[in-house]
């Protein structure tokens, strides 16, 4: 089975999940800039989510394109991971709505957390199905963001209880650090593309 | 007519409907745990709806790479399954806002075999298209799977009178069974493959 | 331009319509059948509407298949007819909420009513780009059933006013009409294909 | 890394945008005309919101055609876009459930200003990256349209304190101009190919 069908479905549940969490949005009650003011928890939320909704269709769509076949294992890897990633949009909206809630925060963290494993999970098998010389298992390297990503999320969950808003502040550096797409991957396949050109 | 917009279409279908169905999840009142455990029952009507839509992509996407061509009748077929596929979010939310009342859990459980029947149906008209000797007929065998299944609903549905909770569990279960993807097509696929590649 | 991109965008249109819709559909108030038998005008409505996008996406694919290349016109024209389609869900909200009121009814049929004439302007443009000899030309013959809808629609549309369910059981007999795939495409396509094998 | 996928994911957050302003239309309260004539201004504003998003889909369908490859930066500039188009079904409904309110209608021009921003950052990221005598330059050439629009969309979010009514006709009048498709383009690419096949 080729990755064609896999990314397309992957891309359409992304896309769905980034698109309709604007129907989430509450509407201003009113026709003033207060009005929307009031609004800005929930669309500093959903600018974070929408981040990482791209961050993750990002990496997958670089990782789909190291790998060359998709195994029953992986097919559902990826629908665990999809699974996560529908549940943004939910957790999104009850951080917002709450003004920055102790306990909603937490919860937008494990999601990502859980997102996080998910993503890491799929990795692994990808990586173990197209061996130890493979190129995604060059590509993907130490994966150092991957392994401190689990930690910032923790780490937010935790201070969520302190104060709310550092648990997010947390969660938005973390994404930062995603928002460099993974070179890493780019990089190997021209090499490879390149070696190929040469030996040709 | 070749397979692949069928394909394209009903993976856009079956993606909307697993990505929306999180737009009725309720949000929590409330910003504590306690909140979100009482949205628990929809929470998980929410993971078997989304498991079930999972299963069904994956099925059709393995019978249809098996497919060479789409008649009229087997494009109406395929309108027909994805029609009661988009029932399934307007069941799961019946069923989660009512903490697992009998009546959502037995409708809940006519979606499911009503999806079942219309699968079998599609299978029937693409098998008999392609004959007797096709890769499709091979492939879907006994098709044990296939039978248990509304037998498992129409078992699920009685039970729901006595118990909600029981009858969703033989939900569960039926869809365990399917959890395995479908690898008798894959070895199918696979046999022809390698036919091939020794007659030439 | 091929049309490769202008069906994709179209079937994303229509699969998201067609799915969306169940959004729409109000939770039955209460666990009872009877609640659910209160629903019982949206969920026909919805079946309705269902088979409406069902038919157009089926035609247009049709449609598309014979057509070689997409002029700025025929993009425009296309949008025009997704813009028709698009408020289909809409009118079917409206029409099922009220069971069956007249100007919701009416309404429901206007917009089937433009739609027929969106999607015969965009066939206009086609044959005319196409040309004369073309195999859209030949496939759409003399185009009956595109010129009996519009006049089955106008009917329900008075009907209604006597009686809605008159009015919408006109609109379900138009439907029947097409439910029957544009054959004639696929013949003359079939044809042609002939053709080219004993040319060759 | 190709053009395509990027094209598929725009494509479906486009199509979804444009789909689910209609989940958005309040239901009309009421089984009359006049019931419907309230929503008006809602229906005018979702009239306005499609035809952008289709005019922007056109554009940007247009511009990829013309792109040989995809950077990282690219990546990350059409996702900003996209972040604003996604927006748009928000400003929609706001607008039009205000019957066209000052604020709302500033609001709705500020959104459309940012898409025109970015969709200009996209498109000199594309133009650096493919160099100067690339078909995408040749093609947007003074780019008019580009630089006429934010001056207008300035205008109209400036008139919208003296009337909503006029700021959004502004808006409607930076339509009509970008409803032309883009010529331009167009032609280039066809003066290339006619070049292609007078050298071979």
């Amino acid at each position: 089975m080729s990755t064609g069908r896999l990314e397309a479905f992957s891309d359409a549940v992304i896309a769905i999940a980034i698109t309709v969490m604007v129907l989430e949005l509450p509407r201003p009650e009113g026709v003033t800039w207060s009005a929307l003011h009031d609004d800005l928890p929930v669309l500093l939320a959903y600018v974070l989510s929408f981040a990482y909704l791209g961050i993750y269709w990002n990496n997958h769509h670089h990782m789909l394109q190291a790998t060359d076949r998709v195994t029953g294992g992986i097919l559902w890897a990826n629908l665990h991971l999809l699974f996560w990633l529908s549940l943004i949009p939910f957790t999104t909206s009850w951080l917002g709505e709450n003004h920055l809630a102790a306990v909603p925060a937490a919860a937008y963290g494990i999601v990502l957390l859980a997102a996080a494993l998910a993503y890491y999970l799929l990795q692994t098998l990808i990586v173990r199905d197209q061996g130890e010389g493979s190129l995604v298992r060059t590509a993907v390297g130490r994966d150092l963001k991957g392994k401190l990503s689990p930690v910032l999320y923790l780490v937010g969950i935790g201070l969520s209880y302190v104060s709310a808003t550092l648990g997010v502040l947390v969660y938005a550096a973390a994404a930062l650090i995603w928002l460099v797409p993974d070179r890493r991957i780019e990089r190997t396949v021209q090499h490879r593309a390149d070696g190929d050109r040469a030996v040709s």
